[in-house]
């Protein structure tokens, strides 16, 4: 059997990786001149930097063997000592940094949150994961942005910063952007809101030494990976596929498995086109809008401080903030992240107004000190032609009630996988990897009844 | 000056036409082997029928200019006779055709109506539509869906059904799909949510003799239209652009006008990429979903049960439909919409089974003589690879408000052109032509200073 894989991201080469083991022919066509999708690697003053894809989290158990596997480890995320910044209001306030998730605040406020939290929780655990528009109530949950519910259902200013920030932070995107209804969604595929907020326990966990984007390269060892190959056609029939790339080279193949953001998969050609409804899908989730930005100090002056290098803010442009220095301490990194509304004002700057005003919130948030970093790097992925948004795309309204039963499904002989068809941990790398497993399987399992079927035919035909 | 448009539905050959008057040199590249884009002529029994958009508002002052200049005509919908037949709870009512704006209900539905058609046209008239975002509370408002605001102003469920049937009517989506204000900027862009339901005085008044799509035929004429001619890559710098085809053809220009829905402008290659904002833009605004739908009687029998052939009702698949016989009378058509959710279900069937939910919907309405038509046609937009969706783009909740200053302005010499450009009559064939010749006028003024300045910059030099 011969398979193309269009995309050379953590879910295509996990998809390829897979569909050799089973035997087959693979070719992973990639229109970058590297592997690794929204996984890159960059380097601030000779430290390895995430620019994209960072952390691991608790029970990513199939990225947590594919790391051991490909001889690689991790490091815990820098948590324990110091406390986390958190200013949603006016007053800011110290939360240590094992407890981060909920905030202490002042009493009316902290009843406010933790209520808000408990009722988020209690309607997420009934939606199932693996269909969200079949919760009985699905079509109310779809029909309202996360922004009213959270306008109905949190009564003071502090509260609602919460879950804005947490909405920017989790879904690169603001509460207007989504459906009610994948919000919850998002938050059980991930097991519940403070996961995807912890550290310990959580979301952010562990990173992988010498960057996430070192598992790409690793895996994609032994794979026949044609870079700068960028597609432009998929012709699929009854009998195989034919996918062509815009220098107009032709692979053909009996399967194609497109491993790229749903919003890009939609601008390919297709040929027969795709049905109305795939085609509407794809129209219907865009990619979140984040850049991540990186300062570099000769030390982690913040631990002095008492301050773990954690920061929830409601004031942007950067909110959310993280210490990513060497575990040798040798310089001191910080990570801003620029997000949904913030980012979209931000990028529209000149490449000296943007540094300027996320070390103005660096300055903010840990003092003078910040004021010069001997060095700065930032990466917008909405500017990316070949991403265009991270971390990965949101429902709005409507589209899971609308067009969620035709997420995953296969059309014909063109197959699907990526972050965003994960049913556990989606948007995640372990999301990403275990969709791409789940699509190789799906692959397989269906030639092999075809083989079947033409073998008891030939049967007959004797 | 040289100019490329791609793509030759309305706004296309308009910015086309007025860029030629301007003594423009103008290619249009097209990817069908007909204009005319969402326009598109058919027939059924011998007689024409607009398969795409049909009707000519009052106020649609471009489009009745562009007729009589093309030496057309036009009719008035078929309105006088007859009533309108309203079904929104479980009681059908007559209504008076004129007045089939606001049916009668019983007392507490009808009062719940008014005030909820009141209150919705007193906040629509805030909105200004040249920029919604700038609208004092643009932020609440473009923050949740159409449907909540519904379900919160609105308290019998007739009220509400009016409100979702219109929607589904004037938007081909579901209220859940919408942000409230792209609700309220449309209707004050067609002067209210009143005229984009009416006939008489309203969006649906007139339509074209021999079809709409015969506008864009004569519109064609001496236009240089490349047919079956797809875009893939537009290049694009200082001193120029050049258009390149799927076939590899390149066009070069100063200037190019994609004259293309927003979802498939998104989906060419730009080199350079576009910047951000305008990429995510596109991300964001998927086309409606409808099919158009006829059959063919031996007579308009239903005019002589004292119907005008018109209805509304809260039950599928079809749930508003027009009589669009041929002002003879010779037979009787009956045109039938299937629109938003109710047209993803259909979609998914056979043929034969869209065929018979259609003519049941119409049985339903009009009594057994609807049983047997002698024909049946069928078009759905969400199929066509060129279109992927009518009547136009909606925004989801935050859209407008994000990304709604970067939808008119040109990047470099990349302009923008269509219905969903338009300050004034958005998504009618008007607001296409405005905003064609609109972008032709646009690109004109950016060459003249242009070339004033090289003319001063000669006398300097001599």
């Amino acid at each position: 059997m011969k398979v193309v894989v269009v995309g050379a991201g953590l879910a295509g080469l996990a998809a390829g990786h897979e569909l050799r083991r089973a035997g087959a022919e693979v070719v992973v066509l990639e229109a970058r001149d590297r592997v690794g999708g929204r996984l890159e690697g960059g380097e601030i003053e000779g430290f390895p930097i995430d620019l994209g894809g960072t952390w691991i989290g608790e029970g990513h158990t199939r990225m947590h063997a594919l790391v051991e596997e490909l001889g690689l480890e991790t490091v815990r995320t820098w948590n324990d000592a110091g406390k986390v910044l958190v200013q949603l209001g006016r007053r800011r306030v110290l939360v240590e940094g094992a407890k981060g998730a909920v905030p202490r605040l002042n009493p009316v406020a902290l009843a406010d949150l933790a209520q808000g939290l408990a009722r988020f929780g209690r309607l997420a655990r009934a939606v199932d994961p693996d269909q969200p528009w079949g919760h009985p109530r699905a079509e109310l949950l779809d029909g309202q942005t996360f922004e009213t519910w959270i306008r109905r259902n949190l009564r003071t200013p502090s509260g609602r910063a919460y879950f804005r920030v947490a909405t920017e932070a989790v879904f690169s995107a603001d509460a207007s952007d989504l459906s009610l209804l994948h919000a919850l969604f998002y938050a059980v595929s991930n097991t519940d809101l403070e996961t995807l907020l912890a550290v310990d326990r959580g979301a952010q966990q562990d990173r992988v030494v010498g960057g996430a984007a070192v598992v790409a390269d690793r895996l994609a060892v032994g794979l026949d990976v044609r870079f700068s190959t960028p597609v432009a056609m998929i012709a699929h029939g009854d009998t195989g596929v034919t996918v062509t790339t815009h220098a107009g080279e032709g692979f053909a193949a009996d399967r194609v498995v497109v491993a790229l953001p749903p919003t890009l998969a939609g601008r390919l050609r297709y040929d027969p086109p795709l049905p109305a409804w795939r085609d509407q899908l794809t129209q219907k989730l865009p990619a979140g809008t984040v850049a991540k930005t990186f300062a570099a100090y000769p030390t982690p002056f913040w631990r002095e401080q008492g301050l773990n290098g954690q920061v929830a803010c409601a004031a942007g442009p950067v909110k959310v903030t993280f210490d990513v220095s060497p575990a040798s301490a040798e310089i001191g990194i910080l990570l801003g992240f620029v997000e949904g509304g913030e980012a979209r004002r931000w990028q529209r700057l000149t490449e000296a107004e943007r540094r300027e005003a996320v070390v103005d919130s660096f300055v903010r948030f840990f003092g003078p000190q910040a004021a010069r970093p001997v060095a700065y790097v930032e990466k917008d992925w909405t500017s990316e032609e070949f991403t265009r948004g991270c971390y990965g795309a949101h429902f709005a309204p409507g589209v899971w009630t609308s067009y969620g039963d035709v997420l995953r499904p296969p059309v014909g002989r063109i197959h699907w996988a990526g972050a965003e068809y994960a049913v556990e941990w989606n948007g995640y790398m372990e999301g990403a990897v275990r969709s791409g497993i789940a699509t190789a399987q799906e692959v397989v399992d269906t030639v092999r009844p075809a083989q079947r079927r033409k073998r008891s035919q030939t049967s007959v035909t004797r």
